[in-house]
C-alpha cells in the first residue's frame, strides 16, 4: 500500500516533470508518443495542463498511443507528414544508472526504437521502483512468425532462455501491431548492454531488441519522495 | 540470344555441380531451399536426378519454394521440426570477387538469412553474369509498413536512394511473406559490405538487409562455357 503511494506520487512528480520541458519547448511542435500506461497519463495530464493548441500533432507508436493520444483532443500524424519529431516521450521497464534502459513491456518497441531515432530530442521518464544498478530484467525483442524457431535455437545456443510471450484476450502468443512474435529473452545481469543489444539484433528474423543503450537520451526518473532526478 | 544461350548453359552447369555437393552428403539429410528461379531449378533437377528418396526434407524460405519443393515431390519441414538443415542451397543476384553476395530480388531475403545461418552447410550458386569486380546493384532491405516512411527519411539523409519495391499482381508495394515492405537502396559501389550491411540492418524496422558478407558459404559460378568455378 505504501509502496503503490509511493509509486504513484514518484509517476505523478516525473510527468509533470516532462510536461515542464515539452511546454518548454514552444508551440507548434511535434511529439512523438510511447507506448504504455506512462505515456497514456503523459498525454492526458498534457492536454490538461498546456492543452492541445501548442501541439501541432502527436506521433504514435501504437494503436494504444494512438488512442489515448486522440481520446486526449491531440491531431494525430505520421511518418510520413513528420519526419522528424520534436520531441519524443516514452516510459522504460528498467534503466541502469548509466542510463541504459530495457523497454517492450508494452509490446511496440519496434515503433518505439525508431521513433526515438528520428526524434530531436528523447525524453525517457520512469519511477524509482525501476532504477537499477545493472539491468537485469528479460530482455523483448520482436520476431518474424517464420523465424521464431530459428531464433530460439540460436538464441538457446548462446546458453540464453527465451520465452514466447503469451497473450490475454486471444489463444497462443501476443502478436504485435506489426504482427510478429515476442520473445522475452533471459540474459542474466546485463554487464554490456551494447554488445547484448547488438548480438541478438543481427539474427536474421529478429526486427529489434529491447535494450536501448545511451545515445544522448534525457532520462528523469520520479523519486519515491516527489522529487525528480536526472540521468 | 547467344547471352540466353550462355546464360542457360551456366545455370544448368552449376546446378549439376549443386546436386553432386548435395548427393555427396548421403541419405537422410534435410536441405535448406532458397527462393527464385535457380532454385526452383535445382529442387527440380534434385527429384528428377538422385529422387526423392535420399532427402528427409526440405524446408522452403517462401510460398514458392514450398510450393516448388512440394510440386517436385519432397517432404515439406519447418523449423520446429528441423533446427539445423543439412546444407542450404540458393542463388544470388550479384557475387564479388572476395564472395560477398546480394539477394533479395526474389522478396525473401530474411527468410534466406535465416536459413543461411541456421544451416550447417551453404551452397550458393549462380551464372558467371552475375560476377562482379564489386558489389554495385540497389540492395533489398526489408521493412515492417508502419516504419517505411521513418527508414526512407534516414537512408536518404545517409546520401542514399531508397526506392519502394512495387508489384505486379496487385496495386501498390510488393508484400513480402512476412507481411513487410521491400526498400531497394542504391548506395553506388560497394566498398565495404560488412560496414553497408550493419549500417542498413541497426536503422530501427528494418528487418533485413540484402548482403551476405563471405561467412564460410561455398559459392559456385557455372561459367558461359560451361565449366563450374569456386569462388
Amino acid at each position: 500500500m505504501e509502496k503503490e503511494r509511493n509509486k504513484e506520487r514518484a509517476r505523478m512528480a516525473v510527468v509533470d516533470a516532462a510536461i515542464k520541458t515539452v511546454a518548454s519547448l514552444g508551440s507548434n511542435i511535434t511529439i512523438g508518443l510511447g507506448t504504455g500506461s506512462t505515456s497514456a497519463l503523459f498525454i492526458n495530464m498534457l492536454s490538461r495542463t498546456i492543452g492541445t493548441e501548442s501541439v501541432r500533432a502527436v506521433i504514435p507508436t501504437s494503436y494504444q498511443s494512438e488512442e489515448e493520444a486522440a481520446k486526449a483532443g491531440f491531431k494525430i500524424a505520421y511518418l510520413r507528414e513528420v519526419k522528424r519529431p520534436d520531441i519524443y516521450v516514452d516510459s522504460f521497464d528498467q534503466c541502469d544508472l548509466q542510463g541504459n534502459v530495457i523497454k517492450g513491456g508494452g509490446g511496440a518497441v519496434t515503433r518505439e526504437k525508431l521513433l526515438m531515432v528520428l526524434s530531436r530530442k528523447v525524453l525517457l521518464i520512469g519511477d524509482e521502483q525501476k532504477l537499477v544498478n545493472k539491468l537485469n530484467m528479460a530482455v523483448p525483442i520482436e520476431v518474424i512468425p517464420f523465424a521464431i524457431h530459428g531464433v530460439i535455437t540460436m538464441i538457446s545456443e548462446m546458453g540464453w532462455k527465451p520465452i514466447i510471450r503469451q497473450a490475454a484476450g486471444k489463444a497462443g502468443p501476443v502478436i504485435t501491431d506489426n504482427g510478429n512474435l515476442i520473445l522475452d529473452v533471459d540474459i542474466g545481469v546485463i554487464e554490456n548492454p551494447s554488445e547484448a543489444e547488438l548480438k541478438l539484433r543481427v539474427i536474421p528474423g529478429v526486427v529489434e531488441v529491447g535494450i536501448c543503450t545511451r545515445r544522448g537520451y534525457q532520462i528523469l526518473i520520479g523519486m519515491n519522495d516527489g522529487t525528480v532526478k536526472s540521468i
